[in-house]
């Protein structure tokens, strides 16, 4: 089944982020919920919790641990959550240690804290993407910018400008962009650990302690738990969607350029009906990929309506739409590098 | 890479639908696209257009061509749709019929029309399983239809109603929508055949008569190309919409039943931090599929704005939304008769 | 304060519609509502469940009653919905008959009543405007069907076709609005009666009898109350995005073309800053509206959630969101038409 | 003509905000408008680009200018902003020194920097607004914050948590989007500046400096034309409406407390068929405002594809949809107020 583009055998080659796509998958997914769980093993013991041995051999999961991806899959139909049945399985391979994993925590903070730690990378690699998009404007720039170029507004001819006023229309936001994803970074994603309804009541009196460690060890930002409180997820699914945004203002306004003759783009489809013809399909796909995080983001907010302790519609709700949004913006960048590599002109002619 | 819930190994067992979702897959969009292409040679040749024998040899590609996965996706980096390398690999394994082959046909030709094909199977598994949810509706209604329920306005009691007064607010609108699957199967999805740029110019006054032929093989309905004209996309998604609005509205309803225990759900799903709670884990997902396509529905409508004769910008945001919202409809239905199915009791303890 | 544009005493002059507008001006709801209490009467009183002079005292509320609107925008604060301290109004104006108003009823059979009515006019109003649009197109058509156009698909030049194979893929759609905008209003808009709870519990066996005669008054179609089935408002409102859509996909088109000479548009708007330059303000403005609605539907699709008996949260939301769709549409094909009868040229130069 | 809710004579008094909707009256865009012109000539005087006179004469048109609004009204319909025939009308009221008047400046500048102004009073009164929905949270923590709450998960209670749990998890958010508007105050929205098509093109020289003093008597922050940039709209807009998600998320939690009698809410709405009955209207219509705002952030980013220098469709597409975000924000803040100022009770029984 290929309900996605980004997952399609053939249509992620156009609209795919195979390095961003990668945190997505349910390897990766498992294997961030099992980091959370090591780390877990580690603060716990060194507040005494449980005993000193348990995180090493919590630990050696990492290496001989695999999980029966059939029986996760029956689970979640009936649990609704990946975890009990996952750490089950995991039980299952401590044997007598199997006690000491996951002692105070519950299936969201795995579950969110695993995919914070993914998420950090996502935005290391938006980070980089960011910045070569940039250079390959700067090189626009060096190459074209002088050149004059006719201003347009509402889809008229204004007053003349240099392809420099619009290379540097097309930056601004993304330098803006990459500073808020530099800040996220620096500031952490959120470490989620919060316990059954949030009190982390079975960690008594260690429990502040206890979380302090787990965010130090997931280098994550340590904060009380948010299971109920989704901003942070509307708002990095908002930067997602603010990147898509303002490299499809750019795909727009190469797609105009191309037809208009101010622009000649290197490489572009064929058709099957008109073989001679060259189409803009990056930038064309660029405005798609605006259009669609647009459309995404409303889901995110609506998902902030989320009631009491933890609500499963709007959680799950989450997971249907933040990791395409995720790739969309990946994939974006990527596109957008390409195409202005192959930009061969600028200005009017 | 797992993008989607719906392609997820894990998830997909909650939220997934594998016989809609099979619809989806790339070997049945190819399997669509070839169908098309031999329903043409046939209409084609008998018009006189090709060769008599050469829908014969087109046809048996349907049990001899293997595509080159890895080539299309490469392709569709480039050309951003996947025809033109699609008919290369057709018209290589053909030899010297390959000539005869997409004569007079577009990219959007094939995969549209391929679309409407697969789209029709979609609306008649979601026809028989509305019919499934109404029954289990009916079902209830036989079992506890005659109990009281207190009616619940503005989340408050309001005055006592009865288990069937509810039912059939939640059946009243899945005959509705029913029926208009009915009636979408009945008119027929339409045929796409418009060549390069609509006017069929290729054909000569052959045009309509090819056309008429080929919406006949087809078994869809006959009527000028739609290249721009993107209403069927939003109308059959609002369709998909509707129904997993109305199953959500069942969901939510349910949910606060289980609370309030004014109903009682077998199965229900396991907490890692609390093993003896039961979660309303279907019903809950109801809502979230039916908040996930009214997201989506926007992009779809998004897409009317399809610039001059073909826009590749607007019709892959279609690609990218309207399988998933396929999808979702169909594993609301399904998960809608399983609830359904599992519901124990209703009314006023 | 002037929160919508459709409101606003200066932008209302490009963007709203007076005549569509007007319906949901407070003047026009009060009066639907009030024509609902009137029909109701007459219906109670042909049942024998009111007396029979009952309906005349009522129905002269229509020539005497004022409104106390301040008292109004007090009580809603408070009650959420106008019925209770509007009925009390009326009552009071009644004196003695007043215990005979609003019998069996609740607040929503009346508003959501009212609401249809009015639609009921919009509709209307919808189908002459798209009758008048197509209408222009066919005009176009006559003076510049015959001149040559290059076709362009995915933003590039494609082969040439002429002006009426593009004028005719925008009128086809239009064509299909219309057929199923009078295929509403054949039906007949459905009335809503269902009193507290859906049951219409104070009127006994009287009930069907009472809402086949109430539907009969008013011109709308009997059915069974649905209060908490809002299929309908998402289908209407799909219709008024269909509508911008399928306009909005015309006005890029346009625009488009008027930048680069394949139409020639008459008046236009000035710039502040560049006297001499003519945009083509209302081609603009088309794609607006339908990006507007298409950003709206989501939110009817959203409210199909609706909880239990009555749901307050989802009901506020449709009353934020339809009338903007419906005025949305009505400002689309008022400016749809003056766009195109300004249309000097179209063609190749 | 009432298309909004915000505007409309009776439902305002439920969903409006008299405070923030006077921000978006015509009248408070004509003279935030118009404070842009003085503050410009004031700018380019100090640069002698204008006479030294003509400050005082520009600025005196705030005590003496009347708009003529028809007119505006009329010239909108056919230029698609207000700038030309106000600026006729501002140059027709001071004569001789009309000609100085938005020398170098765009409609733009004018709308966008007017804009700016006004939503830094928006930003200043939730900053209030904010304080206060804290401060109530507070008191009721100081009330009932230590009584036993059952935590509720996926809509079924789990394990007892404190009044003060919960509290807290309504709290944690609206801490950091006060946090966020400060922030935004503190750095100051952005002045826009361009001209014609960005580049300031008519004041050679002088530009970075008019600009700087323009930003700094308008105590907006100073950076380059963003025109086409709008990511600080989608921003503001996302700020918006993460502040109705985390009242909505309060709203709901609410109803179900009032609903499972965890509650007790005083006031509260009567139905006009069950007199006895008492809604938690307040607690639904933050639900409403929360999902109405996540739906229009849709259209802030779908308004980031912003064709060229200057997008009229783009653009228009924010007015229809910013102010009223920032009215339902507004509405949100003074709902939750009242909302929670009435709280009586809260906790088991």
């Amino acid at each position: 089944m290929t309900a996605s583009v980004f997952d399609h055998p053939i249509l992620s080659g156009l609209l795919g982020d195979e390095e961003i796509g990668a945190q997505f998958a349910a390897v990766a997914e498992l294997s961030a919920m099992l980091r959370f769980e090591v780390a877990l093993a580690d603060a716990e013991a060194a507040e005494g919790l449980i005993p000193g041995a348990a995180p090493t051999t919590i630990a050696a999961l990492q290496e001989t641990f695999t999980a029966d991806i059939e029986a996760l899959k029956q689970s979640i139909g009936r649990d609704g959550v990946v975890i009990p049945e996952l750490a089950r399985q995991w039980r299952a391979a401590l044997g007598e240690a199997g006690k000491d994993l996951h002692f105070g925590a519950t299936s969201q903070d795995a579950i969110d804290t695993g995919l914070m730690l993914r998420l950090t990378t996502v935005l290391s690699i938006l980070d980089q993407r960011l910045g070569a998009v940039i250079a390959a404007l700067d090189g626009l720039n060096g190459r074209f910018g002088g050149k004059s170029l006719m201003g347009r507004t509402r889809m008229q001819a204004a007053i003349p400008i240099r392809v420099s006023d619009r290379l540097s229309s097309w930056k601004t936001p993304l330098v803006g962009h990459q500073a808020a994803v530099q800040e996220m970074l620096l500031a952490g994603l959120p470490l989620q650990f919060g316990g059954a309804a949030g009190t982390l009541e079975k960690l008594g009196d260690k429990a502040v302690a206890v979380r302090a460690r787990l965010s130090d060890i997931l280098k994550l930002s340590d904060r009380p738990q948010w299971h109920s409180q989704r901003a942070v997820i509307a708002e990095i699914g908002g930067l997602f969607s603010q990147v898509t945004g303002s490299l499809g203002k750019i795909g727009q306004d190469l797609a105009l350029m191309a037809d208009n003759g101010t622009a000649v783009i290197g490489g572009g489809g064929a058709s099957s009906a008109m073989p001679h013809k060259r189409n803009p399909v990056k930038a064309e796909v660029l405005v798609t990929l605006a259009r669609f995080n647009a459309v995404q983001i409303s889901g995110l907010h609506q998902a902030l309506v989320h009631e009491q302790e933890r609500s499963g519609a709007a959680w799950t709700l989450e997971w249907m739409i933040l990791p395409q949004m995720a790739i969309a913006a990946g994939a974006s960048t990527r596109l957008a590098i390409d195409l202005l590599q192959s930009v061969e002109e600028m200005g009017d002619r």
